[in-house]
């Protein structure tokens, strides 16, 4: 009989069992860079030299804050994160999935590398809802998003035409309205959800080399951390603020299934990629 | 021997001879529609309801406008044509690439079309270039590209998935910049590309029934325009202005081989699909 009923390519997108065991990058960029022009244009440079199948999930909370700003937009924050109202989900919406996202898409095809810059509600990439107001202390974030699920099947076929994914941390109700999202969470659930068919590495950058033992000290980075090294430095209060929901994030992904998480400077990405520098999240 | 090496499956995306002699609709959506939540919001749905594959190009210069007065961005128009220096770049990105393309995508997603938001950049799907300085009368229109060509490969990926286009008017030079690019010719050049695939019918749809006898007249549109009788209608100025380049967009297309060419009224949507009303350009 005709064998080839079976091989890959009867996948009606050709894509599937072939991209087994490949390795994804997911890469998580950090805020600082976006501010930058010339630190954005260097990161861009690496990142497009990192070899293989990639996603770059980038916020621009600053850009975001400046813009609403010289439009008089007030901006609520509670406990460090941003009340989404109507007037500022327009604003995200203009800074994150437009002026930065194609930014950073035409930077990388400059440096050769396809890339393809998406929100969450494109091609219904990532699923969510909006997060209702917090019970305890009726707290309402407005037209923020929470992320129910990640389309792999998509992610899947762009990937396998070589084409890099930026994706803007913008999701959808699927009733038509837009929501404002945790960057550092999609690119938890796109790692997660990838984990099933690629190699994921997922890299969280940011300013500093990595989770570091003194705050003050930036040759201070822990090489490793497991969970019960994280609940110590968490009890010993050298982990605290704003490094607890990201190392939080970073162990939900390792815990589900993503091969490597680690943590460190952006402008050591190609460093980082290899594994010789920045704080390995370790199960 | 294994007759099925022939098939289209055979294809690395699964695409190609699968969908020769499909039909697709490469559909314009009018600026006046674009500004109107109300309008827009029945033009989606209609839209929606389109079978097949379909490709919705927009602008949105009136919302771009509206933007660059609130941030006190002088906007200088020549010949009705917007001068586009670095600020306004930032604007026509923001409002065009994310506001605009970005709230389109969710209230498709509502409506039950899957849909995908793209830039000309995304891709690199739109192949453009920096128009340069016109000679004859020194006006340098900044960041204004022109269109070389359009990755078919990418649509017809994305169309074999079931997944609507939705195309914002910004494409990129491959030197890391992007470009303001007018809404028509992208609509033209994108039915154009395609038609060497599929069979392409494009609509230009706007505030009009069609191409009328009598512009102060709605119910005097002219059914069909060949180019004698379009030549005709340019020395009796019946068409003049801002019609004329609509018209050449229109006349280009379907001398390069798009099946239909039709002109009319955004409301009219479903029956303009149809055939039933609106303008159509003949060979």
């Amino acid at each position: 009989m005709d064998q080839s009923k079976h091989t890959a390519t009867d996948s009606p997108l050709g894509v599937g069992s072939m991209n087994g065991g490949d390795a994804v990058y997911v890469i998580k960029i950090g805020g600082n860079i976006i501010d930058d022009d010339a630190k954005l244009a260097a990161f861009l440079k690496d990142f497009a030299t990192v070899p293989g199948k990639k996603i770059l999930v980038h916020g621009g909370g600053k850009l975001a804050t400046k813009l609403a700003i010289e439009l008089g937009v007030q901006q609520q924050m509670v406990d460090g994160r941003r009340i989404t109202d109507a007037e500022t989900l327009k604003i995200v919406t203009m800074v994150y999935a437009g002026y930065i996202n194609k930014n950073i898409v035409a930077q990388l095809q400059a440096n050769g590398c396809n890339a393809i810059g998406l929100s969450g509600a494109d091609g219904n990439v990532i699923k969510a809802h909006k997060r209702p107001p917090v019970q305890a202390t009726g707290i309402d974030y407005g037209f923020v998003g929470d992320v129910d699920a990640v389309n792999t099947t998509l992610l899947q076929s762009i990937l396998a035409q070589d084409i890099t994914v930026v994706l803007a941390p913008i999701t959808h109700d699927n009733n038509g309205s837009l929501l404002n999202t945790n960057a550092d969470t999609i690119a938890q659930e796109t790692a997660k959800a990838l984990s099933s068919i690629y190699e994921v590495t997922l890299i969280y950058s940011f300013e500093k080399k990595g989770v570091l033992m003194n705050a003050e000290d930036d040759n201070s980075v822990i090489a490793s951390i497991n969970p019960s090294f994280y609940k110590e430095l968490k009890e010993q209060q050298v982990i605290f603020a704003g490094m607890i929901p990201k190392l939080d994030n970073a162990f939900a992904a390792i815990q589900s299934g993503v091969k490597q998480v680690i943590i460190g400077k952006a402008e050591e990405l190609a460093a980082l990629v290899k594994g010789e520098t920045g704080t390995a999240i370790k199960l």
